[in-house]
């Protein structure tokens, strides 16, 4: 509960950001194609070259379900966290092994573990095509039009770079519209499982020490990337450190930030307060205690449901923090008082008429999301059917539905040049437990009618005279989405086959799916107008602000920096490292029980290890969920530690950066050395880091 | 998540419940003014003679504190269950005593431990006094002018009884205001703590098992009651039966059922389908993320949070479950038609129009409560106000308001009759803990931002421009409500001494105090129409079904039966009894871990056991929340059991009885009593309950 203290500190520079300086300290996610060369150079007297950049950039691994990886040897090796890695784990065991829980070493080559659905991409290029997507929009089109003519040429720039470049391509939005960038990627779908250790100590402290810091985390785990059942030769990699992260050194950081909202404005950020975040908090508590009370009841139970669990704990936690920052009078106030000012700064302008307006537009946008938005989370959002068999019930309808429109007029996750990524999803046969399914089911459903009322026609119609415990069981119980082949032979039937089927999660489903529609509808035209009302500002701020900032983090390859740094708290310091003495003296103090029992590999081995080798460490760079797994590299471009958390104090990175108490988090190069040589004896793979091969 | 199967079994009975034939099976929860001989007489041959009843009543024993017990010795041992004295163990524990977690036994009468404020009653005698009461009440009388008059003949009632015979006397409602009676206690408040096993065993399997069956629960605890410094000698206490609960025989359950809404309207089970309980489960399960996320973070927290998670816990599965059965179409179905049907046999009486009148007044009524309700539960229920120091400062600031009003006219909580118990309360130096306190005052001041607004004048005035964080650590780190003395001189000094604090807490109270008490009114002049309406439609009732009826349950004593008896679930027969030897293959299953995990003395002392000893048992007696406690005596009122928790087909128990799969589980006696010998090897103990003396 330390969570509040910082905003003081943070306010003159959060003020100081949104009312014109830009950036100052540390601060921002940049662009590869936009870095931050003259800031570094008049800061750290270094040089951003273009070959330093590029050699980062084509080492960094975006793992498409959402975290970040870099390549650490010239035979395919990549590191990323376990969390990231977790999801991957989870697929791959099962009521025998459980390499989550338990940790996996392949040996040998042939011991490396294909992932089920895994799939990696790195980024090879950046080309602005803001105009191209600007000109194929109408003259004042707005809302629907525009979304459709901006689906359109956005479909059509990744079809034709695609064909040319058998790249995977996607167009994105940066400066909330501002901007339109088409990111190629390599894309690498055989990923096999080389190195984890066990869950105890690579989240070590569980959800209780997430976010907190000093940590004591090996939060490491390897894949090994394959083509054509070979392992890939990247031409670019990262230099192992040995000795790591020294205290005071700059430190860079290449991933893949998921999402910031410092540039939303004022009822923007009030609705994320008053709504958003309030009623996502409400649902993920409700789930952890389902969750954690069912997987309370068994062993397997609880195997079955950490995956999830994990998650929802820490975008509890992140949220809790978020909304801590946002309820804060003097936090909030900085934010209303800079945006008041920079109107003024509008008004005063002749051209800051448009940009005015604009403000106007995204309220009203807002206002027409929040009519809409509890039908629009329960039936378009899924919230009402949360289990992964009616996730693949839509798919399977909406598919057969959009597939035979025009590339460019499907809902885009169906859209040509997503259909690869689309497919390896859809046919997944990732392990999905009917019991658990009929648990959360049956308490959506429960939801679904807390929201809506019973007599309510959708609710009625999902169901059909039954208590929602009794038709989440009745229809888990019936549905053959859980079957690959079921959802193959319906995918390759379309439309057609996909009604005859007559597939009771289906047919829901489709009972849901015209209002649904309508609803997802209603909010992407308010977002089409919000975006365009944010790109008119936008422009207005560089005219004012000038060029050389940094877009909001949307899950594109950014760069960070800062340096490895300890700060204060509550008048006490709390240094850059931990070391691996750490780790056993907090072990030992929480009685090595619960979220703080460490495997008995190191019990065992503990006076194998060096106790002084650093293990964890901070530094000031910009980070937010998605980096995790991101290398932070120093100077010369080597690996010396691998981001996998942020402090408490930088939950409200979300709206805006501080350096006085908010830290990233990494695991420090040289701990995990230790830990790979000394407690796992596992000397190839530590090999292969130091030497950079095999 | 076997919760809903049960539905159709019940609903024959409730239909049949509801629409006239009265009570059914073993149903009820019976006066001892009017027990069931009848039925009892007809179906088991067994005869209810005064005297059986009155040893019955006078032995049994109500923990003002929420749960039941009996005298089970002639020096005063009273039993009851380990969670009904959890609060009293908790209070007696600190950092280095954890009486709770780790048990309690006194060797020596010089051991027992005296609780800090305990206060145990036990029924003397009971006289209606339904006549003097609505007498009382002006002809036409509604609203505020009736809830005064009431609590003006109420308390004098009270207090003439009081001066009379020295006893605790409370009027009780019962029938929903078709009848008032006096009941009159001998009160004790020098309660000691004798034994209590390790948490780990009263409530093994903890949450999870919560609820379920079979199951395996040492959930016992023993005190003594004394008087003037030496134990009592109670004329009436009951003889332990050694061979305890045989399979098939006919039990009886004397305790102190809470609350039932069995006779409750469509409109009002309407609103706790849809808005009452959907609150109350999201308020309990954000409190329970927070205090596990915050006891998970310290072993020492986790002792701190203990006690107040299990209530958490406890009452968010039975309300999962009840509004399980309210969302249940065929479930709720049932309790419209009845009423429908109900309705109906009004229409066709001479004399049904007054009834069904008071029906549309109760819906009125209700819709006036849910039009002020979020406000009334945030500031008038202190959900906004999580923290004891809160309850404490508003204690002192309404009793300085309401003492010097004449008796009649005050809150309840302040009236004479009621003085000794409160002041007990706010006396109590029972440990608060400040670092608890900012916790839930943080989360609770955070949940009043958000469904009121950060711009809501009473938000403005609690927060003063702080954030609720910052204001919470503020509050609690500089009142000086947690010190006795300090409580004791504010309310010896009355309104002027607490004007004269300036306590900040106080001030906070204060500032909500005009808004919270009109708040209270809104809802108590509601619920006295509807309490008017219900008296009406019940002596309708009596007109159309007869006598013979039991009221809903009011934490008074009552009387319930029914056999010791298995059921079947999902096709599989549970058997009436476990052994000694499932909790042991219970916990072997779980790996002996978490909530599974046995107490060491109970690892080392297995083979000393006779294994095959009964352990836990049910029955088919009509029992809820509030009999936790009660003893299970057999035709010659020996104690058999202790009751200690209903399986999860019985929480529809609230809305109505069934006995098809919902039971009553008991800790078996002959299982405490190979418990105490065997495991805890107090023969001192395990004799007096033999020998019915020491």
């Amino acid at each position: 509960m330390k969570l509040r203290s910082l905003r003081s500190p943070a306010l003159a520079a959060l003020l100081a950001f949104v009312a014109g300086t830009v950036t100052h300290a540390d601060e921002g996610m940049w662009l590869y194609s936009a870095p931050p060369r003259d800031q570094i150079k008049k800061k750290y007297g270094f040089e951003l070259t273009d070959a330093w950049l590029e050699h980062l950039m084509k080492s960094s691994v975006r793992f498409n379900s959402g975290g970040s990886g870099s390549f650490v040897s010239g035979d395919g090796l990549v590191i990323t966290n376990h969390h990231v890695g977790a999801d991957d784990l989870q697929k791959l065991s099962d009521e025998t092994h459980n390499y989550l829980k338990d940790g996996f070493y392949a040996a040998t080559q042939a011991d490396e573990k294909k992932c089920v659905d895994l799939e990696l991409n790195v980024l090879q290029s950046i080309e602005d095509v803001t105009q191209r997507v600007n000109a194929a929009i109408p003259v004042g089109a707005t809302g629907e039009t525009a979304v459709l003519a901006r689906r359109k040429v956005t479909a059509e720039i990744e079809k034709e770079s695609l064909a040319k470049t058998g790249l995977r391509s996607d167009v994105v939005t940066l400066y909330q519209g501002g901007a339109y960038h088409l990111y190629r990627f390599k894309k690498y779908t055989d990923i096999r499982l080389v190195f984890a250790p066990e869950v105890g100590v690579a989240f070590f402290g569980g959800d209780p020490d997430n976010f907190e810091y000093p940590r004591y985390d090996l939060d490491v785990c390897f894949f090994r990337v394959y083509e054509n059942g070979s392992p890939v030769k990247p031409a670019n990699y990262l230099k192992w450190s040995v000795k790591g992260a020294q205290d005071g050194e700059l430190s860079f950081v290449s991933g893949h930030p998921g999402t910031t909202r410092r540039l939303l404005t004022i009822p923007e950020l009030e609705y994320i307060r008053d709504n958003q975040f309030p009623y996502q908090l409400a649902l993920l508590k409700r789930r952890e205690v389902l969750l954690s009370n069912w997987g309370a009841r068994d062993t397997e139970n609880a195997r079955r449901a950490r995956e999830e669990l994990f998650g929802i704990q820490n975008t509890r936690k992140a949220r809790d923090g978020a909304i801590a920052a946002l309820q804060d009078p003097e936090f909030f106030g900085a934010k209303v008082a800079a945006e008041a000012a920079f109107k003024k700064q509008l008004a005063d302008r002749a051209d800051g008429k448009d940009a005015l307006a604009a403000f106007g537009r995204i309220a009203e946008a807002q206002k027409a999301i929040a009519a809409i938005v509890t039908r629009q989370r329960l039936l378009e959002g899924m919230v009402a059917f949360n289990a992964d068999s009616y996730g693949l019930a839509r798919h399977l309808l909406r598919a057969g539905d959009e597939r035979p429109k025009p590339n460019g007029e499907r809902l885009k996750e169906y859209s040509d040049a997503r259909n690869d990524s689309f497919e390896q999803q859809l046919f997944s046969d990732k392990p999905i437990y009917p019991d658990l399914e009929i648990l959360t089911l049956s308490d959506s459903l429960t939801y679904l009618v807390e929201q809506l009322g019973v007599n309510d026609p959708i609710v009625k119609a999902v169901l059909a005279g039954k208590s929602p415990r009794a038709r989440a069981a009745e229809l888990i119980n019936t549905t053959k989405v859980r079957d690959v082949a079921f959802r193959k032979q319906l995918y390759a039937g379309g439309a057609a086959a996909v009604t005859a089927a007559k597939d009771p999660l289906i047919e829901v489903a489709r009972a849901v799916d015209t209002e649904a529609r309508s609803l997802r509808k209603v909010v992407e035209n308010a977002d089409e107008t919000k975006q365009q009302a944010q790109a008119i500002i936008g422009k207005a701020r560089f005219a004012i602000e000038g060029a050389g900032n940094y877009p909001d983090a949307t899950f594109t390859l950014r760069l960070s920096y800062g340096p490895v740094k300890g700060y204060e708290e509550d008048g006490k310091s709390i240094p850059a490292m931990t070391t691996l003495a750490g780790l056993y003296e907090r072990s030992a103090k929480q009685g090595n029980k619960g979220d703080f029992e460490l495997p008995e590999r190191w019990l065992k081995k503990k006076s194998a290890l060096d106790l002084s080798t650093p293990f964890n460490f901070v530094s000031t760079a910009d980070i937010i969920g998605g980096n995790s797994g991101s290398p932070s590299v120093n100077r010369a471009g080597e690996f010396i530690g691998l981001i996998f958390d942020g402090n408490l104090a930088s939950l409200s990175g979300d709206f805006g950066y501080e350096d006085k108490q908010a830290r990233a988090l990494s695991v420090h190069s040289a701990g995990i050395l230790e830990s790979l040589r000394k407690v796992y004896e596992v000397p190839a793979l530590a090999n292969e880091l130091v030497n950079g091969k095999r």
